[in-house]
């Protein structure tokens, strides 16, 4: 039996619940752990420890690089821990498959929470695939809420599909964003400001100041065009400054007033067993995919479909008909090599 | 053999190029038909008809019931073949499969052009799920190239998922909006703003025009916040008058020079190759998934499955991977019922 194994065998409920650091990150590289008898421990593990879906709150962070977001929660996460609560940051970084990773949970630029002992900070496992990276984060927000850190915050860069992602597995989507006017704001993918629940302007102080006073006016403006998450919440835009540590505080009353709201009659739960659902499809979708693509059968007849597909000699949905078909056949035995 | 098979069994392609209307009205039956073998033909039909991707162009319209879609197709419709053209109407209701269709190819809301020899208007197939009518739209708008119709308009109402459908099979997709602030526009459904290649504003004439006039100013600027789906094309907003026949050739202008732009080196037959592969794997997904849920063996997991992941007691991953391992054994026999 590995080290590695044996630690990670070793994952103490009581004492991951007692609130312990150093079982917390074995928790989590256990469910980072791809092995089989590791996700299994993971999966005995998430089952074991008390969740309370109720007591914490789960805020999602987006913006592009360079935007302000490591250094507004090293700010904002000092303020949070200083009204008594314990705070875990967490990432899924879609680049991490790429690059190694262009944020996260690096310690080195959140100073103030790298040495605060109610800030616990993770860094992205890195080389695995967006879905991966994000199933792992899932796991994680459960097991920092059962080792009693109830705000989370989980970071992502800006790229569409990691913002869907993270908004789905958080209570309250931040969008942040740098002062400037509407040509420079187009960074922003589609359908991002539509997830968000509040937008951010950071880097509002000295001369961008008035800059971001304007950015912050054409936003609101234009979010209440899109149609809210939350019927009675209309996302509000504030302008903060993590330098002057102005807006800090606003920031946090508005988290709190949206928390009070969503929580109102038990919502906030419904919604989270919404997510963990629609996860849970979203996971059958992909890894049905997953069996397909493996399927030797069906990878000999993909590029002859692909080009009668593209030549508009088959239909697409006749294509897709022939693959399942072919998938399934492969099921119950070897199939004619019809391709 | 039914009277019906017999028809849609002589379905001539040559006939079908030469424009005949009848022979395409028989064709649309034939690709609408459920029936195996009727798909079978249908496919046989869509193989052998000239396929001549660059010569059209597709136009999606979406718009809340009101907003006066039929109105402006009816006389943006004249004006078109008045330039030449010959146009086709087709829809996609997701309303139809529910009420029996909230809209459209509904002739008598159309009166122009339903008189005029070189307009088609082709009902939805009502009863149908949203999927299925948008798999029949996407045949039916190849056959009416292949007839020789060269401009395409496909409406939809709006509900988000047939926007999405839509606008991925077109080249061109328009959203046309109500006079109206801010707060009244919240109707717009989440990511089709976003989707829009186009914004058209629609009865801005008498009373109204001042609050049209607002409305595409307060548009002009939001949309201006927002990633173009062609990094060379800002999604213009213009205002028209069906009544009062005003914006219309702007419209037709606009148009014009968009369909210029996307055919430039080959980009509009690179963007609909990519639709049919995107639409190919989307059926894929879709089929998959609906042979998971018709087996027996899932589907008396199911409930058991669904009542651990809300009570959190399994994360939705692991439920995930216990569905597909249950679907995969049920290919190769029966399994141990262990649910």
């Amino acid at each position: 039996m590995s080290r590695d194994q044996a630690s990670v065998r070793m994952v103490d409920v009581a004492r991951l619940e007692s609130g312990c650091r150093k079982t917390l990150a074995k928790a989590l590289t256990l469910v980072e752990s791809t092995r089989p008898d590791h996700r299994e421990e993971a999966e005995r593990l998430l089952g074991a420890v008390e969740k309370n879906p109720d007591h914490s709150i789960r805020i999602g962070l987006t913006g592009v690089p360079g935007v302000g977001k490591s250094t507004l929660i090293d700010v904002f996460g000092g303020h949070i821990i200083n009204q008594g609560h314990r705070l875990a940051v967490l990432a899924v970084d879609p680049t991490s498959s790429l690059s190694g990773g262009s944020i996260l949970g690096d310690k080195t630029r959140m100073p103030g929470l790298a040495v605060n002992p109610h800030a616990f900070i993770r860094p992205t496992p890195a080389g695995e695939s967006l879905g991966g990276v994000a199933r792992r984060t899932r796991d994680a927000i459960v097991l920092c809420e059962a080792a009693g850190y109830d705000v989370i915050i989980v970071e992502t860069v800006g790229i569409g599909q990691s913002e869907a992602l993270v908004s789905n597995m958080t209570d309250l989507f931040m969008l942040m964003l740098l002062p400037g006017a509407g040509d420079t704001l187009q960074g922003i993918k589609r359908g991002v400001m539509e997830l968000a629940d509040m937008v951010v302007i950071s880097k509002a102080d000295g001369a961008m100041q008035a800059c971001a006073r304007l950015s912050a006016a054409e936003i609101s403006h234009a979010i209440r065009l899109i149609q809210p998450r939350h019927e009675d919440w209309i996302p509000p835009v504030l302008m903060v400054s993590a330098t002057e540590q102005s807006g800090i505080e606003r920031l946090w009353q508005l988290v709190c007033r949206f928390r009070k709201q969503v929580r109102r009659d038990g919502r906030l739960s419904e919604v989270r067993c919404r997510q963990a659902w629609e996860w849970m499809w979203t996971e059958t979708r992909q890894q049905l995919l997953d069996h397909l693509k493996a399927d030797e059968a069906v990878r000999r007849r993909m590029d002859s479909l692909k080009s009668r597909v593209l030549s508009g000699d088959l239909s697409p949905s006749a294509a897709a008909s022939m693959l399942v078909a072919q998938f399934r056949k492969q099921a119950d035995g070897p199939c004619p090599g019809d391709s």
